[in-house]
This record gives C-alpha cells, sequence and structure tokens, in this order.
C-alpha cells in the first residue's frame, strides 16, 4: 500500500487534503506541529480530525525562539480587517520550509512516497511559501538531498479557491466542523482576522455555488 | 554591521566556517542543534566553540522520532573501517534541510543576510545533502519561499580537502583543540568511524603539507 504524510494544521484546507489522500488510496500519517502559535486550539483541532479520519499522527513541538511574525508574538497585534495585500504580519519565516523538511525526513525514513500540503495559492494571505514556484524549488531540494530523491510534494488545492476546497471537502466527508481557523485562541473565532475571513468568504460563496 | 546565522555542530568544518565568517566581519550568531544524536558530547563541544568564539547561539532541540540513521538509533550499528562508497547508515534523512529550515527562520526574522554551513564534498561521507547542488536548491527555496529573499547559503568549504580546512582553521585561530568528530560518545574518539577516519586523514595530510 502506497504511504503519505500529510501536514495536518486543524484547519479547513490541511482536512480536506488529508481526506483526498485517502480516498486516493494513500495509508496516511498525519504530522501536526506544536511551533509556539498563540494558541493550542489548532493543534487540538488536527488532533480530533486526524483521529476522526483514524489515520496516524504525530504532534512535534518545535521552538522558534527568535518569533518574528505576530501568530508567535503576543506583543505583536494580529491584524483585522485587512486588505488583502502585501505580506501580512501572521506571515512565519520559513514555516513551510520547517515543515516540510521534518514531513521529508518522516517520509524519507518510513518509506513514504509522497507528502500532501493543503497550501493554496487563490484565496489566501500571500505567504510566499504558499505559491507553486514555492513548492516546485522544495521539490528539487528533494531531489538533489535525499537518498530516495523521489518523494513527491503534492499540493492538489494549490489552485483552487476556498469555496471549491470547501465544496470538495464536504464530498468526501471531511468534518470541517472539527476544524479551526482563527488565529486568536478566543471561546470563538474573532471573525475579523485574515483566517476568519476567508473561512467566511469560503462558506458563502460555497453556500451560493451549491 | 552585516549578521549572519552559522550552523555549528562542534566539529572541524563548522568551527573553522565559524571563524571564516568572523574573519569576513560578519557578526554571528550560531545555531547549535540537539537533534536526537547519540551523544551530547558534540552540542558541548559546540556551545565551547561558540563561547571561545564570543559569539551569540542557541541550542535548538528537535525529535525525530522515526529516526532512519545509526546516528538516531542505538539499536543500529555505527559501520567501522567502511569502504567509502555509497550512502552510509549514519545518514539522516533531510538533516540539513531541516537545520538551514532553522536557519533561514533565524536570519529572516533577525535581519540576517547570510547563514553560514560548513559542509563540503570531498573527504566527506557521501551526504547526498553535503553537495554543491543540493545547496543551490536550497537557495531557490529562499528566493522562492521567503518575504525577504536575498539571504544567501554560503558554503565556503564545499570544494576543500579535510587538510585544507584544517589549514585554513588553523591559520584563522579556530579551536580545533575544542572540536569533536567521532559518532560515538566514548571517553575518547574510536578511530575506526568514518568522522574519526576523517579527521584523521585531515590531520595526516596536513602535516605533509605543512
Amino acid at each position: 500500500m502506497k504511504r503519505a504524510i500529510v501536514l495536518l494544521s486543524g484547519g479547513i484546507d490541511s482536512t480536506t487534503t488529508l481526506y483526498l489522500a485517502k480516498k486516493q488510496s494513500y495509508k496516511c500519517s498525519a504530522l501536526i506541529f506544536d511551533y509556539g502559535q498563540r494558541h493550542k486550539k489548532e493543534i487540538r483541532a488536527a488532533v480530533e480530525v486526524a483521529k476522526r479520519a483514524k489515520v496516524a499522527y504525530r504532534v512535534i513541538r518545535i521552538s522558534l525562539p527568535w518569533k518574528g511574525s505576530s501568530l508567535l508574538d503576543i506583543k505583536k497585534k494580529i491584524p483585522i480587517n485587512r486588505k488583502f495585500k502585501g505580506i501580512p504580519s501572521t506571515y512565519v519565516p520559513a514555516r513551510n520550509t520547517i515543515f516540510l523538511s521534518f514531513a521529508l525526513s518522516y517520509a524519507e525514513a518510513t518509506d513514504a512516497e509522497a507528502i500532501f500540503i493543503g497550501a493554496h495559492a487563490l484565496d489566501f494571505s500571500g505567504y510566499p511559501d504558499c505559491r507553486p514556484e514555492y513548492f516546485k524549488s522544495f521539490q528539487r531540494v528533494v531531489e538533489k538531498g535525499t537518498k530516495k530523491k523521489n518523494i513527491k510534494i503534492l499540493t492538489p488545492l494549490i489552485n483552487m479557491t476556498k469555496a471549491e476546497i470547501i465544496r470538495l471537502g464536504i464530498k468526501l466527508g471531511a468534518p470541517l466542523d472539527l476544524t479551526w481557523s482563527c488565529y486568536k485562541g478566543g471561546k470563538r473565532p474573532c471573525g475579523v482576522c485574515d483566517s476568519c475571513r476567508l473561512r467566511e468568504k469560503g462558506f458563502l460563496r460555497y453556500n451560493k455555488i451549491s
């Protein structure tokens, strides 16, 4: 049976990606990161999703003491009602490169043939490490820097809108009700951070097209 | 003053690289990894080197529970008196990609303009992530996946022999006496693992050419 590592953040995108990988007959292992986020809600959501999906999962704890992001530094404010221009303060330097490098190590050590990541570059916050050209460059790192060489970095959602991702997730039976998007860790989603707004926009459009 | 992150393992190569970066007028921050190695000797050596060099340093602890290397898995044997052919069991999947990704995050968050890594591809163990083409591919990841884009990955030793590195280190006043190379963590170096043999070969040739 072909095996895959799936990066799981606890949001809609990675949850849908996990269910897509399962649908494509991969035996999946989910990789969840505790990297000093402002809150643990998304980590708990990711664990719940992995359990519901009945896949193996690991929570990897890493420390980024230099922070460099409002997602990690509670002294900085999370931007609200932002115009989606430029790279916001929630960008975490090299986050996807760190996540992918751990996933690559895991994949190579356990003979997995693919790494799934739910990044997309349409309804997104403008992070450079979510764009197709970034993933192409990381694929070269796999080819040049590993023994196995042919582990594939798969980004099946890369050209999808949030509404299309939600539609796909629902079609696949992904437990979107368990997911958490808000950058803040309040009792309820704040509704005004980028992540909340993209989620809301996605559901509104999904309701229109459904 | 220009700033650099220097990956420091506690061996000859990274120690020489740190002193070279200092010589080139970089204000250096050393990044040391505790990644589940068989022993802590090299970590202590790296800390001693950083102190002697009077540079800031951070020890980052990471967990690679899937292991995939005889350097991490005490149930596996470290190869001894090996013919230097193929990739040995001491290869750690994606190790340099993980180290560079943290260094990249650190560099971007703190406005450093360069990352130094003491890899070289002549007297080496055959690890794929020590070859020039690998570092070129990682440089593309920097360009495509970060906000700052222009952080340089510098590998000044890449085409040097071990003897040449030792000569350079001594010339720069690098405290090679503080370094540790042996893969095992005994009281004294074992003398027969790849790392001991490359070190010995380097010093023997250095003595001949000096």
